[in-house]
């Protein structure tokens, strides 16, 4: 078994092997700038770790653990020009930086470019990881638009952001590790435990990012702290806010809510976080993400593989949970 | 063998089977609606038109010519928006009749529509359909950053004109043969004759495109005559222009291309076209796209099939080569 280090580093090399600098440097130029920012690298390592889970060779799986990866990052590109966002991992965003226009192609091309690392899955799995791959990636899209939606709706329920997050994030974990397991040879069953393991993985990960935006360390955290606050992102913490505020708090959550006034930024952020400590949404939201965490447990512990082989899993499975950034 | 008719027929009702009514609308319908526009559906009809010349059968090649059309259609729309186009055969852009963020990632899930349709490719064939298709799309990618590389730059060479017009414009309709041969049973030399001759119409299906901005009927063109010269676009004909004119003739071309009041539109059409005309850059792009029609029909006289089974693409060609839209 390689552990995660191992295979961390595997995927670096990989990534950091893929030829950007070429023509049009327009156009591939902004690819290579957005691989080189970084970032956990997760579903490539999930990938790997999946398919060495029933193999001890990991290499057929290098390919289609760098399509996933590109297609993560595109989605970032795409989703920041939308959220207009200038900054990503400390760096500017590529619209920022260049321009919409050219984020706009080179997220294309990137698409296009994951593709073609998917399309280098081996001969026996590449139907249905291409299969898969492109379901995952529609409901990402879906997932997307859904956030989009909820921005204009005031009545959103926790069950619908958590099929939200479902979509825009969980589904990229849970098909890493399914067409990991199919490339190192797992039966059917296996494969299908371990994409509930990443589903329920993703889920409690989201759940983790919407704490981490409120309760989490700036200096740790690689981005300010109180952004969703900011800009009133129906989170499962404000959603269940919102359900739970009466009289006087209802008034005053709905009163921060209108302001949009940036010399009161820092006092929204503290007067919100006040109201979800009172409210006792962060226990609320603590517990689903260990409910979610659980869940994932039980799906890897069903995988008929022996439990040491499963350790390096629960190990980025704990770390992702417990991380502070 | 199926008449062109009969082909488009088949697309057509292939095309409006296609449900886009689904959850989240606001994703899904802006791509029904482009569908809906219509179009020539050139690139579905060549691909069953290709299938049909080694096979009784198209339906096999159904999905991937769908595949193809809405991929097209993707980049039309995010086109579109690069461009801040406001209509497009005569209806509103999905930018504007919804907003940016909504055509940016409808079209992200329509190409990855196309993957889907795609990745029904008979089984035997998918892997270099998947492939061709993929180098194409990026090639298609890498044609647009040509296409605004040039809109800075004074100095494009012919050559590298018609090289930015065959990643954009030609590429697409090559793989839509080839694939389409390949699914019908042709042998390698045959499909890659049958690509040769998609290049070449789809370089001279550009330089009428080009032709049919100046000196096209607006009733017919279904667009205002004249939109590339109002916004200096780098066409064969400008392009000829700029290396032709001398002295007086190249001062007022210049003074013309600095020319951005809107007041002056109409003046400025008449005068461009008018040194146009006296530069005999008509004929020069005329000569082209002759040129390449003849070297079109040429790859299809080496396509190993009787002659009359050739007779719908020739009788095609002509079409393209000869509208007026």
């Amino acid at each position: 078994m390689k552990t995660f280090d191992e295979i961390t580093q595997i995927i670096s090399a990989a990534i950091d092997q893929i030829d950007w600098n070429k023509e049009p440097h327009g156009l591939y130029e902004p690819i290579g700038y957005v691989l080189s920012m970084g970032g956990k690298r997760i579903r490539p390592v999930l990938t790997l770790m999946a398919c060495n889970l029933f193999s001890d060779d990991v290499q057929p799986a290098v390919n289609s653990a760098l399509g996933l990866e590109i297609f993560h990052n595109f989605t970032l590109l795409h989703d920041d020009i939308m959220d207009r966002a200038d900054v990503r991992r400390g760096c500017q965003t590529v619209h920022k930086k260049w321009d919409d226009n050219t984020a706009i192609l080179s997220g294309d091309v990137m698409q296009i470019s994951a593709y073609q690392f998917i399309a280098n899955t081996p001969a026996e799995q590449l139907k249905r990881s291409l299969d898969l791959f492109s379901k995952t990636a529609a409901e990402i899209c879906e997932g997307q638009q859904y956030d989009v939606d909820f921005e204009n709706r005031d009545n959103v329920k926790a069950e619908e952001y958590l099929e939200m997050i479902r979509l825009k994030t969980a589904v990229l974990l849970g098909c890493a590790l399914q067409i990991g397991a199919w490339i190192g040879g797992a039966g059917e069953e296996d494969a299908q435990n371990l994409y509930e393991f990443g589903i329920n993985i993703g889920l409690a990960f989201q759940l983790k990012d919407d704490l981490l935006d409120v309760y989490g360390d700036e200096a740790t955290f690689g981005k300010k702290i109180g952004g969703d606050i900011l800009c009133n992102k129906k989170t499962y913490l404000l959603i269940h806010a919102l359900e739970f505020a009466k009289g006087n708090e209802a008034d005053e959550l709905q009163s921060w809510l209108k302001t949009t006034d940036e010399n009161l930024a820092d006092k929204k952020i503290i007067a919100v976080t006040a109201l979800f400590n009172r409210l006792g949404v962060k226990m609320i939201c603590e517990d689903k993400m260990q409910f979610f965490y659980t869940k994932a447990i039980a799906n890897l512990d069903k995988v008929a593989i022996s439990d040491n082989k499963k350790q390096e899993l629960i190990k980025l499975a704990e770390k992702l949970m417990f991380r502070n950034d």
